[in-house]
C-alpha cells in the first residue's frame, strides 16, 4: 500500500542485492519511518521477537525469508543440516502464538528438501520466500473482495452515511506483506467509493491500533476514529458500529480465533448488541490441528514494561514515560481465544464461512 | 488511608483556617503526591472538571465544600441568592454523569434554605459539608464490612491460595473521602489476614487504574497485578478471576451501572464465564428518577487529547507524549452503562442486594 504516495511492501529483497532483505521496521511508526536491511537468521528472528515486524502473514512471509538467509549461512557452513536447522530452531522460538511461523518454516524445509545441492536449496528457498509473501498479498487481496460485498450490502441500506467499521489491532497491511486482511475489505470498499468510517481501537499495551491501523487508514484517506480499547462496547450499545472486522494470529479448525488480547471482549459485546462480527484471514492462519482453541492454543506472555510505559513524541523525540507506580508489577499477555459461537463468519481468500469446521472444511477440502 | 504510614482523607479543611477547603491533586499520581489548597468555588468547579479530584463519592464531597465555599462568597456579596445560584450552576456543570455531583448540591441547597441569616447559612452548608464527606467514609466502610463477608466465603473455598479479584478504574479510597467502594472490601479482607490479589486494570485513557488504584494498594500492602484493559476477559477464561468488584457512577433504581468506559465489557466477560460481578456503592450514587440506565444516564464525552497522549514519568520529570499519529481523530467517551443482567449484587452501605428496583427499594424503603 501506500506510503507518503509510493507503494511499499512490509518486506522484500533488495533490489540491488537479492542476498539482503528489507523491513519496515514498525516498531517507531507512525512517528518514524524505518527501513531496516537484515542480512542473516539472528537479526531476522530478532526483527521478529521484538516485533520490528508483527502480523500474522508478515510474520510467515519474515520467516519464509528467514529460511532463505538460513539457506545463505547454511552453504557456507561446514554441515549443511545441522546449520539450517539452527536455524529453523531459532526462527520457531521467536513468538508461540501465530501459527503461520511454523507453517512458512515448514513449507520452506520442505521445498529445501526437494533438492540436493546448496545453491538448488537456495534458489527454492528464495522462490519459496517471494511465493509465500506473493501469496499472502494475493489472499488479502481476494479477502477484500469478498469483505467488499458486505460492505457493500450494509451500505445500500444506510444510504449516504457511513458504514462504522470497528477493528482490533492492526490486521491491516503491515500485519502482512499487502493490502492486509481485516483492512483488506475496508480498502477495497474505500477505492469502489463506499463511505467508511473505522473505529480503531488504540490496542494497549503496545497500540498497534493508535500507531499502525490509524497511519495506514490516514495515508490510504480512509476516515476514522481512534478510541480507547475501554470504547467499542459502548459505541455497540448506541448503535454506532455496523459490523466488526478483526485478524487473527491463529485460528482452530472449530472456528475460534486467537488474535490480540482483547478482541475477545469485543466479539462479547457484538453478540451482545447483535453486531456482526466476521473475522478476515488468509488460510495460512488455520491451525488445522486445534480443536479447542482457548484451551490449547499457547498464548504469548510479554515483558511487563510493555504495560508499565507506553512510547510516544514528545518535542520531536521518541520517548517513553513511565504510567505506574515503579514497584508495582504488571502482566502482559498478548493474545485471547474468540470461541467461534461469538464469531459471525470468516472471511478467507475463497470466500466467506461460517466459524465452524464443517463449513471451513467445505471451503478448504484438501486439508 | 495511609500514604507513606500517614494518614489521609482525599478532602479536608485546613486544620489552622476552616475557610480553606484542601484536596489531593490526583493528576501527577503516582509520581507526585500534591496537595492543593482551594479557596473560591472556581477553583473547587475547576478542580472537579479537570479532575484533581474525580470518582463519584469524592465529586459528591467536593461537591459539598464547594457549596461552603460559595456561601462565604455570597455573604461578601450584593445578592446572597443570586450569588449561590450562580456558584450551584457553576459546580453542576462541571461533570454530567456522575450522579453524586447533584445529589450534594441539592443537598446542600435544602439545607441552606432551612435558616436565614447570612452567617447561619454558612454555618449550616460546613456542616453538611462536613457530614457528605464524614457519611461518605462511614458507608463506605460499612460497604468493606459486607464485602468482606463475600471474600471470606471465596477464601474458605480456596483455603491459602489468594481470592482473585479484577476491578476497573479506581474505585478506591481516592474517589471518595476515605476507603473507597470496589476496595473498601479488598482493604477489610486484607487487614482480616485473608490472602487477596487484585487484577488493576489500567483503565485507559486516564489510567485511573495504574496510575490510583495500584498506588493505593501498594501504599496498603494489597498484592496486586496491572494489566491492560484488554487482558481481563483472558483471564476470566482462564479461571484466574474469583470476582469482580467495581464502582458506580450512577445507578439507575433498576441496577443499570454507569461506571467508566470498559465496565460494561468486563461485566460481558464475566457473565460468558460465571465469575461474580458486583458494584459496589453507596446509596448517594443511585439515581431514583432512571430506570433505563442505557438511554437515560447521559455520557461525557472528554477532549481527544486524553486519548491521543499519555503522562508518566521520563527522567524524573512528568512528560507527556503523543501516542497517535498527529492528524487522526479521537473519541473519548468517559463512561458506559452496564445493564442489571449483567450484575450479580450491589454492595451497599446497608448490605447486598440484587441488582433491581425491587431489591433496591427493599433495601432503601424510605426513597
Amino acid at each position: 500500500m501506500n506510503v507518503n504516495g509510493q507503494h511499499f511492501r512490509t518486506i522484500w529483497l533488495k533490489q540491488e542485492d537479492p542476498r539482503i532483505v528489507q523491513i519496515i521496521d514498525q516498531r517507531n511508526l507512525p512517528h518514524e519511518f524505518n527501513i531496516e536491511t537484515i542480512t542473516d537468521v539472528s537479526s531476522m528472528s530478532i526483527a521478529i521477537q521484538e516485533m520490528h515486524v508483527r502480523g500474522a502473514g508478515l510474520i510467515g512471509a519474515a520467516a519464509g525469508f528467514g529460511m532463505y538467509l538460513a539457506c545463505l549461512e547454511a552453504s557456507l557452513s561446514t554441515d549443511f543440516k545441522q546449520s539450517l536447522k539452527t536455524s529453523y530452531n531459532q526462527l520457531k522460538a521467536t513468538r508461540p502464538t501465530a501459527v503461520n511461523l511454523a507453517w512458512a518454516l515448514d513449507r520452506q524445509l520442505e521445498a529445501i528438501a526437494q533438492v540436493e545441492s546448496g545453491d538448488a536449496k537456495i534458489q527454492v528457498s528464495l522462490n519459496t520466500a517471494q511465493a509465500i509473501a506473493d501469496e499472502d498479498a494475493a489472499f488479502c487481496q481476494r479477502i477484500g473482495q469478498h469483505g467488499l460485498d458486505l460492505i457493500r450490502k450494509l451500505s445500500e441500506a444506510k444510504g449516504i452515511e457511513p458504514v462504522n467499521i470497528l477493528t482490533h489491532c492492526n490486521a491491516g497491511w503491515l500485519a502482512f506483506v499487502d493490502h492486509g486482511s481485516a483492512t483488506a475489505p475496508i480498502y477495497a470498499a474505500h477505492d469502489a467509493g463506499i463511505p467508511v468510517h473505522v473505529y480503531v481501537d488504540e490496542t494497549r499495551p503496545r497500540n498497534q491500533g493508535a500507531r499502525l491501523t490509524a497511519w495506514e487508514l490516514g495515508q490510504h484517506g480512509v476516515a476514522h476514529t481512534i478510541i480507547a480499547d475501554n470504547v467499542g462496547g459502548h459505541l455497540m450499545q448506541r448503535g454506532k458500529v455496523d459490523l466488526v472486522i478483526t485478524g487473527t494470529d491463529r485460528t482452530a479448525v472449530s472456528g475460534d480465533v486467537a488474535n490480540k488480547i482483547g478482541t475477545y471482549l469485543k466479539a462479547l459485546a457484538a453478540k451482545d448488541n447483535n453486531v456482526p462480527f466476521y473475522v478476515a484471514l488468509p488460510s495460512s492462519t488455520f491451525d488445522w490441528e486445534i480443536r479447542d482453541g482457548v484451551n490449547e492454543i499457547p498464548i504469548e506472555q510479554r515483558g511487563d514494561e510493555e504495560v508499565k510505559y507506553a512510547q510516544g513524541l514528545c518535542d520531536g523525540k521518541l520517548t517513553r514515560v513511565l504510567l505506574t507506580p515503579p514497584e508495582s508489577p504488571a502482566a502482559n499477555y498478548a493474545f485471547d481465544v474468540t470461541p467461534a459461537r461469538l464469531v459471525t463468519a470468516l472471511i478467507t481468500e475463497r470466500g466467506i464461512c461460517e466459524a465452524n469446521e464443517q463449513a471451513i472444511r467445505t471451503l478448504f477440502p484438501e486439508k
